[in-house]
């Protein structure tokens, strides 16, 4: 099982119910959290989702709709007792900003709390069955994407299989073929589409991408299907992304808040 | 018109579809918020609440379940562009924290943000038609509750009219009988309850109230009603907490999301 259910696929403002960006990854048992906007312990709730089980958490960049729920979420494992070591990963001022409230509320966590500073593309985690990195997107700030990789299966038993499965995530990004090599022939791949093409000059501007866009990057980067995601609050109905983006690659499909998509 | 609106009745984790701690006080066309829980701003939305109205925001202590959501919800009126000032009062680290998340996300907010340091009691803020000041609670860490206070009206008028009304906002705290000249005659008192009854003394232990207390509390303070929040999330159902309450103060009820009451 290898899988990412959307728990918020908007941008910048909450709006229509639509929350701020966060993801869980889930293979084969283990739970990786990416972005963790405000609200995002509320979701993981209100779709039952057993988010004890998140060992490794991957914070993207320092805005707002990517961040602000994370203290929340760490301050709730606190107060219920969780025992596990819990990763975080992001940009390097993240384990200041933790600290720092954890210690005004003199809160002592019962678990052992690793904030990982990312500074440079590379690997981030390994185990036997999984490679998790990072890369650089083009946004207005610091900012990362993460590639979740299957590891290469023994010789004697690849040819029974499919080859390894990947996930690759583009965060808040301009459009950027410098990260084609990053998440080329991805399974699924994710690529923000904040705007729609008739807003592409907005998009830009702001270090945005419009769903074209998305779609034209998922094309060149040959992955086996793309989902749009970080929507703007300005509009109400989600549907032109899909619409727009399966003009140029057909298996594009919009993120769904509690939808699970198999990779 | 005054009254207030519940945004969130939860304490500490969220639960059942209860966020953290947070209030909107409506007085003649002014809003004023209590504490900001995660969540905060997707409640405004939910319940459709103009929130850019909102002028002055009062955050009792820092524990997360009181404050997690104001930089998110600061975040959100920059990028709405508001343009009239916001004024907040809480614990002096708060200007720290909320300036040091604004600054790693290069963030310049159009609006004037007055972040005014609570160090002691008194009053906090005083226009043509109200009072609003703050007073000590019993809690693990500094803490304040607020007290709104209609002002009094010129003589040649208030023989026509009934007493100034005001709220009192009891913020976290345990039984503690050195708030009762604040809040005394309160129209309308917010006393938490955390915990029923027969769980008085981890209700003490963790420096919070039990609904009965809350009664007990309000009987004393002889307020005109009395409402029950910040219930802990090993409730799944909050009926007790009224039911308990009213044995002690019959006008006791709990505070419900999205629901208005008039002061």
């Amino acid at each position: 099982m290898f899988s990412v259910t959307i728990l918020g696929n908007n941008s910048a403002v909450p709006a229509y119910e639509r929350f701020p960006t966060s993801q869980l990854v889930s293979f084969n048992g283990n739970k990786f959290l990416i972005d963790c906007g405000e609200g995002t312990q509320m979701q993981l709730m209100r779709y039952k989702i057993r988010y004890s089980r998140i060992s490794h958490i991957f914070i993207s960049h320092l805005h707002g709709d990517h961040y602000f729920g994370l203290i929340g979420l760490i301050n709730s494992f606190g107060l219920l007792n969780r025992q596990q070591d819990l990763h975080v990963y992001g940009p390097s001022p993240l384990k200041e900003i933790i600290g720092m409230q954890l210690n005004l509320a003199s809160t002592r966590l019962p678990f052992e709390l690793q904030i990982h500073p990312i500074s440079s593309p590379g690997k981030l985690v390994e185990n036997e069955e999984i490679i998790i990195s990072c890369f650089p997107t083009d946004h207005r700030i610091e900012c990362f994407g993460f590639l979740f990789q299957e590891k290469e299966l023994p010789r004697k038993l690849s040819s029974q299989y499919n080859k390894p499965r990947s996930y690759a995530y583009c965060a808040d990004t301009r459009y950027d073929e410098q990260m084609l090599p990053h998440v080329a022939e991805a399974s699924l791949l994710y690529h923000e589409s904040t705007y729609l093409d008739n807003q592409h000059e907005k998009a830009a501007l702001r270090f945005h991408s419009t769903a074209k866009q998305a779609a034209t990057f998922a094309k060149k980067a040959k992955v086996k299907r793309l989902l749009l995601g970080h929507f703007s609050g300005q509009y109400e109905s989600i549907h032109d992304f899909e619409k727009e983006a399966r003009t140029i690659f057909s298996a594009s499909e919009n993120a769904l808040q509690g939808v699970t998509y198999l990779i």
